[in-house]
C-alpha cells in the first residue's frame, strides 16, 4: 500500500532556523529530495519577507520545483494575498492554516476564526475562477487541534464547527496538525474520526505531527490504524512552530520512511538517497543540529524496503 | 486500565555504562524510583563480577530492594548458578534470556539453544523445591526475537519451538525482547500472536523494547493493541546490549510513562517524582548522557495523568 510522505522541511524546517539558506542551496536540496523519491514537498510559504525572511524566495523556489515532473509542489498561505502569489507562481497545493485555538490564531495569523474562514472563502473563489486543469488542491489545516500551549485542550464542538466551515468555504481537504506536540495515539484516532464525521471521510487523509514528546511515530501508527495516507515530516526533524512556546520538532522524514518501509508500506522513497539528501541539507546549514535515529543507528541487517520484515 | 512499567535501568542501564555506580547510589536511585511509584524494578544480574563488574553488588542491592513492601524485585540470571544466587537473595522474579539467534546466544551466554533450555529446566527444578509461598516468578525471555545484528531475521518456526521449550522446561512466562532495535509495529503484533499460539495467551504479557531506530513507543502502541500489559523501560534511556553491535537504547521510562498516562492508562507512577528520581540518577552518573523527550519539552498545558486527553 502506498503512503505519501510529504516533506515540509523547506518550509516548516527553514522558517525555524536562524540562518537563511541561500536560494541555490534550497534548489539543490529539493533536487536531492526529488532524486530520493519524494513526491510532495512543501517548498515555502507566501508570507511577507519582513515576517519570515528565510522564505522570501518562495516564488523562485516554486518555479524551480515545478521543473520536476510528477512532483506536487505545495506551499503554505496565511491569507488570500499569499494565495494570489501562490496561484501566480503555479503551486499545485495550497495549505491555509486555521488554528482551532483562537488565542493561537491571533498570535500566529493575527486573525479571528471568522476572519480565517473568510480568507478560505476568498481563496476558494480565486481558485474557482481558474481553468479546471490549473486549479490547485486546497487544504484547510486545523492547527493546534490536539491542544494549544496557550489554551490547552480545545472543545470538540469547536473543532467540528471549524472543519465544517472550512469545507463549506471551499476547501478540498481538512488536515489535522499537532502544532504543539500534544497528540497521543488515542487522540489521533479519536480526532480523525471526529473531523471525518463533520467533513466527510474522503476529506480527511493527512496528518502533520510533531515529535516534541517523542510520540511522533507512535502517533503515525495510530493514524495508519484509521486509514490516514499522508504524513508530513521534515528531514532531520528541522522545524516546529515559532509561535507556540515550547513546541519544536517535526517528525524526522528519515525515521518515518524507515518505519513505513519496514512495515511493508510503499513510500516510493529510497532510504539511501534520502541519506544523500540529508548530506546536502547538512552542508547547506552548517552548525544546525539534525536529528534522527536511523541516521545514527543505520539499517537493520538484511533490511528490505517496502517488505514487512518477516523471518526467512 | 493498569499497565506495568518495569524499570530495568539498574540492570540493563548500568551494565552498559563504563562507570560503576557506587552501591549506596544504586540504593538511593532505587528508593527514588519506588517513591515515584515504580512497582517492578530489575535491580541487577547474577553474573560473574569479572564479566560485568558494574553489577557485582547485585545480592546486596536485592536485599535492599526487598525492604520496599509491594515492590517486585526482579533480576536477570544467565544460568542455574546465577539463579541459585538469586533464590538465596530472595528475588521475586527471575528472567533467563534465551537468544533465538543461536549465534547471538553463543556470543552472549556462550551456550547453544539446548544448553539454555537445560538451564531453564534446572532453574525450574530449584524453584519447585522451594516452599510455594517463596517461589519466584520465572520468565524465559526470547531475545533477538525481532531479528539479530549477526543473523538477521530468525525463522518463525525457531521462535515458536523455543517458546514452547521454555514453557515445557517450567517457565511461568515467555517475554519478547527486541535486543537489537529491529522491531516494527506490525512485527510486534505478529510475533506476540505467534508466540501466544505456542505458549498460550496468558504466558505472553511482557515486551522489552529498544528505541534504537526511534520506533520504541510506536512498538509499545502495537503491543497495547494486542493486549500486552508489561513494558520494560530504562530511566533516561540508559542501556542496550553490549553483545549486539550497533544496538543501543532502551525506551525511556519517562517518555513511556507520559505516553501511557496521556492515553488514559494507569501506571501508578508519578511523572513529577520520576523527574526527581532522574535527578538522583544524573547525580550518580556524572557525565553520562540521559535521554528523553519529556524531560526536554515538559508536560502539555493542563496535562492530567491517567486521564485520556479530551477537550473540556
Amino acid at each position: 500500500m502506498k503512503i505519501l510522505v510529504s516533506e515540509v522541511g523547506p518550509r516548516d524546517g527553514l522558517q525555524n532556523v536562524a540562518a537563511t539558506m541561500p536560494t541555490a542551496a534550497k534548489k539543490a536540496w529539493i533536487d536531492a529530495l526529488v532524486a530520493a523519491g519524494c513526491r510532495e514537498i512543501e517548498v515555502g510559504s507566501f508570507v511577507p519577507a519582513t515576517l519570515i525572511p528565510q522564505l522570501a524566495d518562495t516564488a523562485e523556489i516554486v518555479r524551480h520545483a515545478l521543473t520536476h515532473a510528477g512532483l506536487t509542489v505545495a506551499v503554505l498561505v496565511p491569507n488570500r494575498r499569499g494565495a494570489a502569489d501562490a496561484l501566480a507562481a503555479g503551486a499545485h497545493k495550497l495549505t491555509l492554516p486555521l488554528s482551532v485555538s483562537e488565542t493561537h490564531s491571533l498570535a500566529n495569523l493575527r486573525k479571528t476564526h471568522p476572519q480565517v474562514i473568510e480568507e478560505a472563502r476568498a481563496i476558494a473563489a480565486m481558485i474557482a475562477d481558474m481553468p479546471v486543469a490549473r486549479r490547485p488542491h486546497f487544504e484547510g489545516s486545523l492547527s493546534t487541534v490536539f491542544g494549544c500551549t496557550l489554551e490547552g485542550a480545545i472543545a470538540d464542538s469547536t473543532i467540528q464547527r471549524l472543519a465544517g466551515q472550512l469545507m463549506a468555504a471551499g476547501c478540498d481537504e481538512v488536515g489535522l496538525s499537532d502544532t504543539t506536540g500534544y497528540a497521543t495515539p488515542n487522540e489521533v484516532r479519536r480526532l480523525v474520526r471526529l473531523v471525518r464525521a463533520e467533513a466527510g471521510d474522503a476529506a480527511v487523509s493527512g496528518l502533520h505531527l510533531h515529535n516534541t514528546r517523542g510520540l511522533g511515530l507512535a502517533n503515525v501508527v495510530a493514524g495508519l490504524d484509521v486509514g490516514i495516507t499522508t504524513f508530513d515530516a521534515s528531514m532531520g526533524g528541522l522545524g516546529g512552530c515559532p509561535f507556540a512556546p515550547g513546541a519544536s520538532g517535526n517528525i524526522v522524514t528519515e525515521d518515518l520512511v524507515f518505519m513505513l518501509e519496514a512495515m511493508g508500506y510503499d513510500t516510493g522513497i529510497s532510504i539511501e538517497r534520502l541519506a544523500a539528501a540529508r548530506d546536502v541539507l547538512a552542508a547547506a546549514l552548517p552548525g544546525e543540529p539534525l536529528y534522527g535515529f536511523v541516521a545514527d543507528a543505520g539499517l537493520p541487517k538484511g533490511f528490505r524496503p517496502g517488505v514487512a520484515s518477516a523471518a526467512a
